[in-house]
């Protein structure tokens, strides 16, 4: 008798972006993609009837740190192919959020069903390709070392309105030692299409958090003495505004089931 | 009659660095440089005798942020050609400080009488280039704006030692807003050979400066509400080492009264 061939699964960090992708697709993948597919860009979803489309580009366009675009589909087209060859943007999102008026009346694992001749689908980028940088040059992420979400705030930084989409900026915020803070600075400006830099450090209450312990989402983390909180960007923001537009009709991701690409993160680096 | 021609005499500012060394050299500009020579790359100076020049060459090596050395004479010249073609490192600096056994004996316009076939001088890059960059890139610099020097700390940040060179690393503060803040990482990375990014902002206690308000050189500077202040390495560093070296004989430049060389701060710029 042989010996059975012993199977060894790819560890889901290992995976291509492709390989990733499709096991979203076919439900092998669902939740939370972030340590799936290391290396690969993962991006934010926003789906728009096209009525609303234009606008919500220009506002991107506008807030660049909190909607960096990466990629947009062709009206009630379900492909991206600058983000992926085999790409099916209704079915290969690891969770997909339904809104109607505003408000969110349904989380599932695809939407073909639900696609639409006048829907335009655009991916931002996310966090996950800024801190695999950070990690890579050895500085914490806090919310990472916890295995919690990120903590995010709503502030009073304005974004730049563009027709009916308008709003504050909401934030993710990661502590770190002065030193590493800097460090962090030089390192996420590398990716701008990717939240790029921070937008504040050191003085929550200036960007009108009233208490760094009560995130708007995601969870608390303890910033420890000696460290300070730095704030980016963050890919919420656009659901922060499409929320307060209500529009009739639209599609994102759930918080942390990202849209995995077949483009790196090396890729995104402009220096 | 003919009216007598008008004389216009070239702004400081508009002065080229060996118009302006040359101008220096003949007596014509004594003190401090700031604000002479716009565009120019200005250095602090360091002499030593050769017995110490390698040990001091080997702890600038070791803390590039705070002594980044930008030309060296050879033993008993007075040239530094990698600087300016025409530049006599004896008398050019605008201003001098004599030491002896570790305290400044004398300061004074040339040391040409004093030199000596054994004297190494080291050219290190000063804060003016990068300042440059952040007034160009229109963020404030507090001591300017207040016509005073910048104020100064000696921290708690060690230096890395090298033979009988070991202290404390002096840091120059500029406060700013915390997009600001972010904003001067991002320009003063672009110099590294001009003390590059900031060390160290926010929390001045963590490296040791108990009094923000009692600098141990220059000058105070106000801090706003909304303000943190941003701590870059100083060329000041070298001075308060070789004070407690105590060698028998050195000379620097005085406080603010630089070297102007040939060399244009853009060429300084890495990126």
């Amino acid at each position: 008798m042989q010996p059975a061939t012993p199977t060894i699964p790819v560890a889901p960090a290992r995976l291509s972006g492709e390989a990733a992708r499709l096991a979203c697709r076919g439900g092998a993948i669902t939740g939370c993609t972030a340590g799936i597919a290391d290396g690969y860009v993962q991006g934010n979803l926003a789906v728009l009837p096209a009525d609303l489309a234009g606008e919500f580009l220009l506002f991107a366009q506008r807030n660049p740190k909190s909607c960096p675009v990466i990629g947009v589909s062709a009206p009630g087209e379900r492909a991206i192919p600058e983000l992926g060859a085999d790409l099916d943007i209704a079915t290969d999102v690891a969770g997909y959020r339904v809104w109607r008026d505003g408000a969110v009346v349904e989380e599932r694992d695809a939407v073909a069903d639900l696609w639409r001749d006048d829907l335009v689908a655009f991916v931002i980028g996310c966090s996950y390709s800024f801190e695999a940088a950070m990690a890579e040059d050895g500085l914490p992420l806090r919310h990472v070392e916890m295995g919690v979400r990120v903590p995010m705030y709503r502030t009073t930084i304005p974004c730049a309105p563009a027709g009916r989409f308008a709003g504050p900026m909401v934030v993710s915020m990661r502590p770190l030692t002065p030193a590493q803070a800097i460090r962090a600075v030089q390192i996420t400006s590398r990716f701008p299409a990717v939240h790029g830099a921070p937008v504040h450090l050191g003085l929550p209450e200036a960007i009108g958090i009233r208490d760094i312990g009560r995130p708007d989402y995601g969870d608390p983390v303890p910033i420890a003495p000696g460290e300070i909180p730095v704030f980016w960007a963050c890919g919420v923001t656009p659901q922060s505004v499409i929320a307060a537009v209500r529009p009739a009709f639209a599609i994102t991701h759930a918080p942390g089931c990202m849209l995995i690409t077949d483009r790196r993160n090396a890729e995104f680096a402009v220096l």
